[in-house]
């Protein structure tokens, strides 16, 4: 076989050297235990998912312009948007290779309908946040397609994998789709603090980017405070330094508490459905992980 | 069925506004009829590679920080890099769905393997270009993987559509490969004059890109006289003005006349195996469409 050129392995090993914490595949693994499978279909399943979500963080960097991911520079800021998009396509090109050599048309199915919601959800997010024209229900709208889809399709492939039949490979999607949500809310609110490590504080606020904590807080509000917030998130020159003020209006309206108590909702929402399956340590670990998700820092 | 969103629909009618001269799902409908197919299979298999191709496209932009193409402003730079990224991730997954509804595993294999070359061929373009180093060996595996590869999955793709069996197949993917060298040289000629529309002169040059012209009259030359010519390339300063110079060095070894034989060759050496195929009009059809390729002004 050839080489596949210098750049092409510096950049995959680089990749590889700043692996995350690997969610995605251990939820994989965990569902097709926790359906009775296991083996190599249950691992095709989750390097899939995992080179999936690898092409899409790399995509992403490009997405939103960040010059740091996990801590490390991103792909974007080291090799350039160019290089990025190509590394992406690439990583794509070998997950659906590696699951039609092996005929995984199903786990192929569940992911590229991810891949759609994930790209229509980061799509509409842009749209939104442009014109900072956003309520509960668009929030949610955004963060099922841009997030829960591809939990949703890790837990239905895991299942899948297993042999299960059509209905629970559904019902995990569902649990999945929920976590999904519990995941991107926690995300959300380590932008008004709480995070241990990661990004900080006041970031998605500076990207004009409206989570649920605000989202609640200007729903709670009066119409002239609403406008104010909006008024104030509009102008660049005061949103840098109304961080502070944005962090005590969410605070006072309950905007916290509110997004606590939404995330805590989702994650029981997914569990009630894992529990559903028959009893076994994988079933109990799954749980384990929702609830992980909910009370990670970082 | 919930609407998209605004932006994804607007980018959609821009893409379809802008569409070029089809040329892709041509041959894919072509090679189908001259293998005896035609139909509801051969029409999938050219929208999906319509929709690959476009995704390309649309990422390409982001790659090729391309103010225009086809003589519009690029998605890029009209919503920025994010939105382009997101959209050819779109296409993509829109693709992949169609394919798999309907259970076209053989086109996916081939179209994925396409896309698998074409980023690996565009990552190693990047690397090259970087050095300057770049010889006719390097030169025919970067076309070949970032053009070939998607010229050879149409006429592929057309043959399986027909149910053409499997050395057929093989054989059209050799004529298609051998297309997209011809297709791949006559669009890097083009940057030495002779286009009627399209992109300028010298702007490959402008961005340290070799091509074949430039590549065969090097070879050809001294090595003081080729040591010159590179260090005036490397010259950010130096190139700018030095394009006519270095039209005259090419054109003064020959690199026009070499560049023009090979396309040619790699033409006729398409027609060839396309002939093996059973007389048709169809077959006709797409002998005088790779004749096209070879004489086309734009």
């Amino acid at each position: 076989m050839r080489g596949r050129g210098v750049l092409l392995d510096r950049v995959t090993q680089f990749v590889l050297a700043r692996k995350g914490k690997e969610i995605r595949p251990t939820l994989v693994l965990l569902a097709a235990r926790a359906c009775g499978g296991g083996g190599d279909r249950a691992l095709r399943a989750a390097a899939l998912v995992e080179l999936l979500h690898t092409a899409t963080l790399v995509h992403d960097d490009v997405v939103d312009e960040a010059e740091r991911r996990r801590g490390a520079f991103s792909i974007n800021a080291l090799w350039k948007n160019k290089v990025a998009v190509l590394f992406g396509d690439y990583l794509l090109s070998r997950g659906l290779l590696l699951a039609l050599d092996h005929g995984d048309h199903d786990f192929l199915h569940l992911i590229s309908d991810a891949v759609r919601r994930m790209s229509e959800g980061e799509l509409l997010q842009i749209e939104k946040t442009r014109r900072l024209d956003i309520d509960q229900g668009t929030y949610y709208r955004i963060i099922a397609d841009k997030t829960g889809s591809l939990i949703a399709a890790c837990l239905a492939c895991g299942a899948a994998s297993a042999g299960a039949d059509g209905e629970t490979v559904a019902r995990m999607k569902d649990a999945g789709e929920s976590l999904g949500l519990a995941f991107q809310v926690r995300d959300d609110l380590f932008d008004y603090g709480g995070a241990d490590v990661g990004k900080p504080l006041g970031l998605d606020l500076q990207d004009r980017k409206l989570t649920l904590p605000l989202i609640a807080a200007l729903e709670r509000a009066t119409p002239s405070q609403r406008r104010d917030v909006i008024q104030t998130i509009r102008s660049r020159r005061r949103r840098a330094a109304a961080a502070p003020d944005i962090l005590r209006f969410v605070q006072h309206h309950g905007g916290l508490e509110f997004a606590r108590a939404a995330m805590e909702e989702h994650a029981a929402a997914a569990a009630a459905i894992i529990r559903e399956l028959p009893p076994s340590d994988a079933r109990d670990a799954l749980i384990d992980l929702a609830e992980y998700i909910v009370a990670r820092k970082s």
